[in-house]
């Protein structure tokens, strides 16, 4: 829904980046698109960037809507735009689609010019940290040499934490919101629960089933219901549905009878039809990877040793996907460091999506963050 | 393993039953079988016996071992035998496998008289309340008019529950552990995610997979990873897997890396060839449905007015499935109405699985009240 304090309409734009990618995987890309969006204006310092990463399910439509499509308000809207919490008559804005995403960047949709066919199966496992580096191709491309800020919710908070890590002169500010710096057994095994649907559903051809022309909806749906259930927090699931049944009685059967079925289920059809599977398992095993005190033996305090940043650490109570906990322990690694955190635990009942939820609380923190920095 | 403690050798009976059942459904059972065993003797007062109730993936097989499958160990060979918790010495201790279950009683799987087929999908949904039906009438076969004790754990406890209720001349004491009154829409959710997995798996045919001389095992074994997550908590996940990964580094694929998804596959594939689809249905929708407090317009308190028994109430710490505040929702629920019941939460890393461990506070706690029982 337009609003007066909407970016309004935008359009997308591409990127060629023509040099070659060394993976972590060990794999190259030789080179690769990217689609991104950008709201606000460059100032002529160019002080004033914002990078957001994107979530698992996310992409580079941050805020806005386009043309010809007036329900398609970006997923951060109601963070970013003309004096919102992000403000984008300050800021330049930029969302960027991440590689292996489906929405316009090289992923496993797209064509690979070796074979003239789509990737599929063949498209390489893409880190975190491959995530961070094509970011940095894309701020060199805008002629970007440091960030104001890096910002993201759950991966899209590890992005900006990697960001800090891997081109610390190059970020002066981290907004860390609903993160972890690992995941936990209990992640990654609903991760691989997710994962194991959509590889074993039979129309998933090992990742090939653009050439049999099929989709592997029936895994995909699986796992969106799935991730649904870890992004809302119990209670709000039994505010918000309850036991309510849809018929007001037992139809002793196997259709949908309670409203949080019919929720999931309507869900999880909605994302099949609107996601790539491949990309889906991509996002996952980015998620399950990022681990950057592992090459410190565990130590995360060491892991920001070299971290310049400033950083805005941002949990929720009802999280249970990457708790206040998780949360903690960044902001205890940060201020082993001496490196200038502010941190707070924002009361919401809607578990791990409450960072892309309207709180007022929360977004007056952003604000409040956001309005003190220089630019 | 075989233990001086052990049952021993123990060999499963059956009973038909001729009666007409009249399931909640509506459907009317003409008759069905039961299988069962005994351990210990029934004393000439016939006041010394013990009905246990299996949970979700549970059955007739409590205790003890059969004479050709040594390591057939019983689900609950560490709480039932001679000296143990429940005292085999004292007590007449009695398994049954549920309608709808596929371990010998009548189920899905069995052939339906009328057509000459297995039900499959034609299996009536059955509910708690039909359960506790066809348990009485195992009761009456074996000449019980009164259990000294119903007992069970998670959907078990439900049973002794619904025991309470519908027989309150029939049962002196209802130990009730990591149970609840009924599932909230978290729990449900979880159900039907496995449910769809099932349904919607292309080895399914609507239930009637017996006659395609198949199994839907990609579901049944997405289901029961799923499952597992929910039986155990996140920190004896985190302590027993961690991030340890198979083969110390990282693969950049789908197969198997982190230890625990070795372990939830492991266990998946395990159960797929060990467990009946249909029947995993039913007792997943069994779980959902049970609920006394429905009729009482969600009023606890009433559903148990006129309950007589004594009440042992246990849940477990790290029980996120049907965590400590649903025991004590249903200990209120009883003191409400004066019943005498005595309730502990013990302290267990293990999740809702730590009703089938070892744990001595627990299993303590058990043997002292079923001490305390005049039989």
């Amino acid at each position: 829904m337009q609003d007066s304090n909407s970016v309004g309409i935008v359009t997308p734009q591409y990127v060629h980046i023509d040099k070659p990618l060394c993976l972590k995987s060990g794999t190259v890309l030789n080179s690769y698109n990217l689609v991104y969006e950008t709201y606000g204006k460059l100032n002529s310092a160019r002080s004033n960037a914002v990078l957001i990463c994107h979530a698992l399910s996310g992409n580079h439509h941050v805020a806005g809507v386009y043309a010809d499509k007036p329900k398609s308000t970006g997923w951060w809207d109601n963070m970013i735009g003309p004096n919102k919490a992000i403000d984008t008559n300050r800021f330049f804005v930029i969302g960027v689609n991440n590689l292996g995403g489906c929405h316009g960047s090289t992923g496993p949709a797209s064509i690979d010019a070796r074979t003239g066919k789509p990737y599929g199966a063949n498209f390489p496992i893409v880190t975190v940290e491959d995530w961070v580096e094509t970011q940095e191709q894309l701020a060199n491309h805008l002629g970007i040499d440091e960030f104001a800020v890096v910002a993201g919710g759950s991966l899209g908070g590890m992005q900006a934490l990697q960001w800090t890590l891997d081109f610390p002169e190059r970020v002066r500010h981290a907004l860390v919101i609903a993160a972890a710096s690992k995941l936990t057994a209990q992640n990654i095994a609903f991760n691989d629960v997710a994962r194991q649907a959509i590889i074993t559903d039979q129309d998933f051809y090992g990742g090939d089933y653009y050439s049999y022309n099929t989709l592997p909806r029936r895994g995909l749906r699986l796992a969106r219901m799935l991730g649904h259930i870890t992004y809302l927090s119990d209670d709000s699931m039994a505010a918000k549905f309850g036991r309510e049944l849809r018929s007001g009685t037992f139809s002793f059967g196997f259709d949908v009878e309670f409203e949080i079925e019919s929720y999931l289920r309507y869900q999880g059809d909605k994302f099949a039809d609107q996601f790539d599977a491949n990309s889906y398992l991509l996002m996952t095993k980015a998620l399950d990877y990022f681990d950057p005190a592992n090459t410190y033996d565990g130590d995360l305090s060491a892991a920001f040793r070299a971290a310049k940043a400033n950083f805005l650490v941002l949990s929720f109570t009802s999280d249970w996907r990457f708790s206040s906990e998780r949360s903690r322990a960044i902001v205890k690694a940060l201020l082993d460091n001496e490196i200038n955190v502010s941190y707070a635990e924002i009361t919401s009942s809607h578990g791990h999506d409450s960072f892309l939820m309207e709180n007022h609380y929360y977004h007056q923190l952003v604000r409040a963050y956001m309005d003190n920095i220089l630019i």
